[in-house]
């Protein structure tokens, strides 16, 4: 053999040993506190107790409406695109349907779920094809939709929600693209907002004032984006927060911090902790309100074996 | 001029003058309530003050998850059909991302927006092309999206909801489809379950058992259905309900009344009196547990233009 | 009433004593030369003789492929877009099946047939809803598929094929927007290009050189070009040709001549005549040969129920 | 390590070792003998003189549609699907365009390109994710569209086209499944039928009867299919020919042969030789006129980084 070519083998025989961390010592390194069949995670945390005192949370009745707008224009990680078709059926020629004239409108959707406000479900992101729970891509990835971890699992959601200002905290309109949150940034805006605690089964959301940016300069909004640093996933994820989002579409600090894996946040989260994350959350209203604890609710579209969904949380202070 | 074609002239110009009626006599046919460009209907009446009192009607914090699967195996009115794409963009030959091995799936969806649990946007429905507060389609449908009511439109949605038990109230496990619920059933099923009122700005939602025959008898389920009838869409409009749905596909009545139009009940709801509805929604849980009065939450998918959304509304008791 | 309803119904009458023009006297105004069942038009002139003749026409055995590209950049009439997905099921994770590891790509079309090179099939356009051979479009035209008229009617096409060098002719390397072919201009081109004769059967093809300014000009491209004026169609349509084709995105002359109605040059050609037309046809090649009369070939993608076709005829001279 | 793992490296190692056959020992296992930029393989073959003497071959001028239907009713290798939908932009409540009330109908497809007719690029099958002519698909595969081997690199198709009779040489109106043809049968097929030669360049189709079973038995038809096996592969490779077919929808022998690989004919043919291969191609009524030799024509869809194409070649004879 050639010595590139004996490289190469040895290359491949340390990545196999590599790869043993990831699939073949004792518990895989991403089994569920919730057992070997869970397929939802952190969300597990959420309680009737929890939703009930949740519920109190709400003062004034005031419902806010956390979802973007989803079209062809909306800014996407690329290749994604979207489009929308109307039609009316049955009807050329000005033809309508009964003796009351009924005519109707259609729509189809062709699009990439992954288009303006979305949930990333836990088959979203994985470790070398590792995904939360020990479910290897190969044992439940197929073409026409996840086997397992699939958004359709994903039960009702209704928890306290928490507000993070970092766009307060950082006293900037929109807090710069590569600004990381970690324990101390959140522990101090917690402190600026008067926020005591961020509990288990928490929705915690961060207001960055990134959303901004759609419209005046979809090039900058698209590249980068201030967000959660790795310190500050593993932070939330010790105190058993059921989802985190923002009003990014990475919701994680790009440029990735120093040494960080490419999308490490997430692989952190979601197959690693089973926090499913939020992205494009546009919060700015409540930022306006201070309704820095609220009850927040999500029902994600119940596509099965879907990936992602685009998703309008609603929350109400 | 043969005798044929002359009854053609007198034929067409007698629908002319009807079609006056819909479209050029004073205040249009399906003017608003809330004036000449609102395009949202009865959720105008969900107030903060509906939300509050709707949110002390949790007593237990049970949250009910609402929606039901949607995928190429729901059955849908024709020729609607849905599919769902699983790829993983970049990494072919095992390749991943970074340090850190990140891999992931993304998803396209291919498919109508009416499969599964929907919303019927205020587009959806028209008189003769005349749709909600005097909008023809002509002026606001466009192939890419409508220009007008789209479901993006609608505010959040966090209201008092009311469960009507009609299995209970019929006494059956599937009510019998072409059974019309009218003001005399809806007040009896309020009377059997202790129910006093349905207020302005409510969500109402008719349970008939009829989602049990999807995967048992889909040419049962598809083809007909009880549901609400004309006197019974007029009553609720008159306590001026915001939403209306039921756990069938049709929502309203199917075979129609006697002397019926096509889907005459969605025309008196949506264009008429800019009430929304749901179809297949799934509240046979709630129905289990009585929970008749309680807090409905909804935030459909803000697709810009779209005509219906897929949804999974969250109910909490 | 009101005198502007009076008015109202007055243009309505008025309106249908015209649209008796098309629907109601004697034979339709779309009625086949074929007679009542057919459904392909003039390439019934194309018969084995025809087909053997033109194949004489070989000297060189060149074949040209005419054809451009369909892909997301390709200009397109508003608002069709265009995607391909490309897909490795089941091959996560570096799988491959078999013990000689077959891998696999696979691909996924979203997109309107009239992106690139198309042919109109004889359901594209019509008259007041009326299509070639009287067929009105309450009767074949449904939303998954045209029950008449589909481009997977169209037999093999082999036939006469003539190409009119109308850059030479006009002596412009892009011949102006707007300039339309009629007999004098067809016959002249022939004349200077020393074609003897059109004949029933044949397919009649357009040299501009406008789809050099795809890539450059898109929006120049898109909005305008030379192409086939009315008194042009008719004298084709007078010599009997199977088929017509430029290298435009519209085939005929735009802006529109003086008094034409919208795209009634495709009026004269599909529903009129059952002539089929060609669009985004590229010549250029053809052109520098001097490839006047050659083997024109086509087979259309046979998807049922197509209003038309992406396609890629071979010339061969 | 447990010894588990011990064995799991040492596989792993194994397979890198082996791995190096596909990708490291001199000119790579896929290398073209058309140099290092060839993207279309033996379709080099067909010169215009093979062309001009091709076109000798047409003596009645019968032109043959080869191209079965597509829809979504067509048997496709799962979990491929096909949709078209009909829409009518801008004509809502009848209404149509200018003086001469132009109507018009689009379409819209959203399919798998791998329905129906198809034309294999050279894009779609690999060896362990290396494709023809070294292309590994890590250079190539990116999910909008193939960088190389796309098919709108297939240039204008015009050759000597050789369609074997098998269910001629097999006496068996369908040609029973997994009966291979290798070189013995390619040979007495056409010993029986006359033909002299199979030469560089030409397009040898096979008819097997195997269409028949379309809409009669679905099933069968999918699951298996009689076909050219390695040996035949290998023969037709060490001719030249240009592109290989059949009437089946695997075009090679299913149930492979004996210690054959998945879809390994594939593998020689497309990959390793640089030939296409086409799929449900119907040429019954070629074999009801015995038209053994005749000129071969095919315009693939030229969409940008397409792997297949539906196609419809047209035969001359």
């Amino acid at each position: 053999m050639q010595p590139n070519s004996i490289a190469r083998v040895a290359a491949f025989c340390l990545m196999a040993v590599c790869a043993l961390d990831v699939n073949a010592q004792g518990p895989c390194l991403t089994a569920s506190k919730f057992g070997p069949t869970d397929q939802i995670g952190n969300v597990n945390h959420i309680t009737p107790e929890k939703t009930l005192a949740a519920s109190k949370l709400i003062t004034k009745g005031k419902a806010y409406r956390l979802g973007i707008e989803t079209n062809k224009d909306t800014p996407a990680y690329p290749p994604r695109t979207f489009a929308i078709t109307i039609v009316q059926p049955g009807q050329t020629a000005g033809a309508s349907l009964g003796p009351t004239k009924t005519t109707y409108n259609d729509d189809l959707i062709n699009g990439w779920a992954g288009v303006g406000s979305q949930l990333d479900g836990l088959g979203h992101i994985g470790i070398d094809n590792l995904y939360y729970n020990c479910n290897r891509s190969v044992d439940f990835v197929v073409t026409d939709g996840l086997k397992k971890l699939g958004v359709e699992n994903v039960p009702a959601i209704a928890t306290r929600g928490v507000l993070l200002d970092m766009s307060g905290y950082f006293n900037s309109e929109i807090v710069k693209e590569g600004t990381a949150f970690n324990r101390v940034e959140i522990e101090g805006a917690m402190k600026r907002q008067g926020i005591k605690s961020i509990e288990k089964g928490d929705v915690v959301l961060f207001y960055t004032g990134w959303l901004k940016l759609i419209g005046k300069d979809n090039k900058r909004f698209g590249s980068a984006a201030p967000g959660l640093g790795r310190d500050g996933a593993r932070y939330l994820a010790s105190l058993g927060v059921a989802m985190v989002g923002s009003d990014t579409w990475s919701f994680e600090v790009v440029p990735f911090e120093k040494d960080a894996g490419v999308f490490e946040v997430h692989q952190i989260l979601l197959p690693r902790n089973g926090i499913h994350i939020l992205e494009n959350i546009n919060t700015e209203e409540m930022v306006k309100d201070q309704a820095w604890e609220f009850l927040f609710t999500l029902g994600p579209t119940r596509i099965t074996g879907a990936v992602q969904a685009i998703v309008n949380p609603i929350a109400i202070k």
